[in-house]
């Protein structure tokens, strides 16, 4: 038995923690308690999740400690507790995404992804918190009270998958599944110091999530490594084109990408970015130099159009669903002031923008496909910016003021326009202690390769095994 | 060798002509000086070509007499005269949608139909003309003039393939392919007494046309019956889903369908109906009961709804593609009145009603399939008025002016808009002599059924051997 405290068992890694289950030195009993006892004590003020289901956790527990003392463990989650954001379908739990309007919603079936994760043996600790029907980037929500940053609690955590970054940062569970519209899994990855996903478009499934904008939504893992990030794709992704090899953690290394190629975009993505972010990117593109990459610069020239053209068909996607569901405008004062302004924008859309921005996508493509025959991955922020302050809609750039929704989605659209994966990796902090996020985009069905680029980086850096600090 | 008169041979149906081909008895270019007379002829008065390609026409028909000399004739259509709409692409032949905008472009590679009408051994006499762009049902052309209907020149041909279904019906050509986006076949097939067929979305290639509504437009033949219908069908349509027999003319009559099973619908389609167009749908009907039809009535709850849906489609599709064309608006004064004014009107549909459109169209698949649980084609008018005068607007029914507009696309729409198949027959003439068509719809892929039960009514009704007398 290995004297791990309560605290040590939180933070393992999903493959450390796999290992001892494995070995059973530990159970999964252990490793639910811990997480459980990391949840009551920060839940309070960090307000990470919505629901705990401390019961159904503590009997999956049960019932995976015997599954792996009879057979093994069938996968390397099999008792491993994750959480959910609270817009995946839980059978007999309630499923509010974040909102009012759906308060008392208790699904009488599972998410594809809830099930997934069940048949992969995780164990669902519970739904995280999130922006009003994902549909922000802050999670500062009206109805369950605002995500705090465990890097600093008067500052965001991001979102709007900010309950599930938050959660996983601070060892209240081991990896989450969030949704990805506009940088939503990776925002608030990169803003709380962890590793999140956004997969290629169509690769998790959404059926049983809540949707936001149909031909934007994506489904993905947030963790505190990549080999963890890979290991909760691996559960929830779908099928691959033939010929595609699934991603697999074991192989991330081999063969290792010792000669990669990495794109340095000449437009927008670098060009309203915070000076500390700026200098901790530069670094790792630095130390990604070192490992053996050679970086030039590409050119995506669509991308500053792609901005307003996939604004279009957020917004209408988007009001089209509340609508369709008769939330809109129907229950018009239960939402907060914030999606209910975006849900009103979205009624004056025109159809011609709406469809021309379907040929603005495919130049988009166009774009990235060009230069992903020069390069293996394409280099960004995950976020122009650190974590702002609560309530704090707008941050200084070089001097001016920018709209802090524009800075964070904007870096973060274009992967969600053209649906080829992005990844945020921790690649350092700011002088006020704040964590900041490399962003590396891929080639459609390209998460194999993408990882193994993101595991070369964060094995050569100490980022990832940096904790928040918590009373 | 049989004494046929140049008259004669211009209308024999394919399946005769091909008949004479196969036995040498008479050549291809015998066929094509046929039509071309007439096309000499009648063309002045009725104006259904745009452009004739005589000398490229007499040179295939020299090629395809060698051919059939050779090695005999490689298809039912090897020899046969046709016409294109001027919509289709042909390669150093212009095409020019019936506007001024592409008054003189001349593409460089051919439309998939006009490939696989060339690889079939038909010979293209030339392109026909139609509403401009594809976007009217009246075919009244401000810059080609108006197409005139045979069988009464003050009154209109239909739309917006009225030029092919007027040179079908008097023998200016054997057959012809047009498209349909909201009737723009089965119109102009009824007004003018043909068949025309609106083939499963998607059977037919658009590759090479030029669009008017991308999830509307179809393309389909027009010929002068059933048979020679199924044999142009037979060369432009691709492929079948698995396990779907393609149709085959030899195999319409086996096994004949002697019991099967009509619908009457009790919403929409005989609301506004003409009092003499009506007498001979009954009439029709009755018939089919005689030939061994149960005719049963089906509810079809989201008919009228779908028409406000599926226009807004429409409008937005047609406007996007102008725009991203760089027609329009930079180029508006050169569209004809009526066009400009409903691309225009599409610039002010919304982009929440253009994307709920698409909910309705699936309720409306459900209507329908529901339908076609129970019944094997569901009957309807393919106009619900004879061939109106040129520049009339309106008609009347019981009393009131309707748009001709509405209630010619109203009944053709629904078919456009769920993509299933609907042919237009000769079901008779009115009292003043205009022709009067009726329309069978049928499931998905269920062209092979649908064209049995139209060949089954032909060949127990006179009208499909009448033809306009002209001077």
């Amino acid at each position: 038995m290995v004297q791990a405290s309560t605290t040590d068992l939180a933070l393992l890694s999903i493959g450390q923690a796999a290992r001892l289950l494995r070995r059973k030195e530990i159970s999964p009993v252990e490793l639910v308690d811990a997480s459980l006892a990391r949840i009551e004590r920060l839940n309070p003020s960090l307000n990470a999740f919505i629901t705990v289901t401390r019961e159904s956790a503590r009997r999956q527990a049960r019932a995976a400690e015997r599954g792996i003392r009879r057979n093994g463990p069938r996968s390397p989650l099999h008792g491993i507790p994750v959480s959910l954001k609270d817009n995946f379908w839980t059978k007999g739990v309630r499923c509010t995404a974040g909102s009012k309007i759906l308060g008392d919603f208790v699904p009488d079936t599972d998410s594809d992804v809830a099930i997934h994760l069940e048949r992969a043996g995780a164990i669902i600790l519970g739904k995280t918190n999130m922006h009003e029907f994902a549909y922000g980037i802050t999670s500062e929500n009206p109805h369950f009270g605002p995500v705090r940053n465990p890097w600093a609690r008067d500052r965001i955590s991001g979102g709007s998958s900010g309950g599930s970054a938050a959660a996983v940062a601070t060892g209240m569970c081991f990896a989450s599944v969030g949704t990805d519209t506009g940088g939503s899994i990776r925002i608030p990855s990169a803003l709380c110091g962890i590793v999140g996903l956004k997969p290629t478009f169509a690769l998790v499934s959404l059926t049983g999530a809540v949707p936001l904008s149909r031909t934007m939504d994506h489904a993905g893992p947030l963790a505190r490594s990549v080999v963890d990030t890979c290991m909760v794709l691996e559960a929830i992704a779908g099928t691959y084109p033939k010929g595609i090899p699934r991603p697999n953690h074991r192989r991330l290394r081999q063969p290792h990408p010792k000669r990669f190629r990495l794109g340095w975009p000449e437009q927008f993505y670098f060009e309203r970015v915070d000076e500390d972010v700026r200098r901790m990117i530069d670094a790792a593109a630095k130390t990604l130099g070192q490992l053996g990459a050679r970086i030039e610069t590409v050119s995506l020239p669509y991308l500053q159009e792609s901005v307003q053209a996939s604004t279009n068909i957020g917004l209408t996607e988007a009001t089209n669903y509340h609508e369709s569901q008769g939330y809109f405008p129907a229950r018009a004062p239960e939402y907060g002031d914030d999606v209910r302004g975006r849900l009103e924008a979205g009624e004056n859309v025109r159809a011609v923008d709406y469809l021309e921005g379907f040929a603005v996508k495919r130049r988009l493509e166009r774009d990235f496909d060009a230069a992903f025959e020069r390069v293996d991955a394409i280099l960004a922020p995950a976020s122009p910016i650190p974590a702002p302050r609560l309530g704090e809609n707008e941050a200084e750039i070089g001097g001016a003021k920018e709209s802090v929704r524009s800075l964070l989605v904007g870096v973060s659209r274009p992967a969600n326009f053209t649906g080829y994966p992005a990844v945020s990796v921790p690649c350092g902090f700011t002088r006020a202690g704040l964590p900041v996020g490399l962003q590396l985009i891929g080639p459609r069905w390209g998460e194999s390769g993408l990882l193994a680029i993101a595991l070369a980086y964060e094995e050569a850096t100490p980022w990832h095994d940096r904790h928040p600090v918590l009373a």
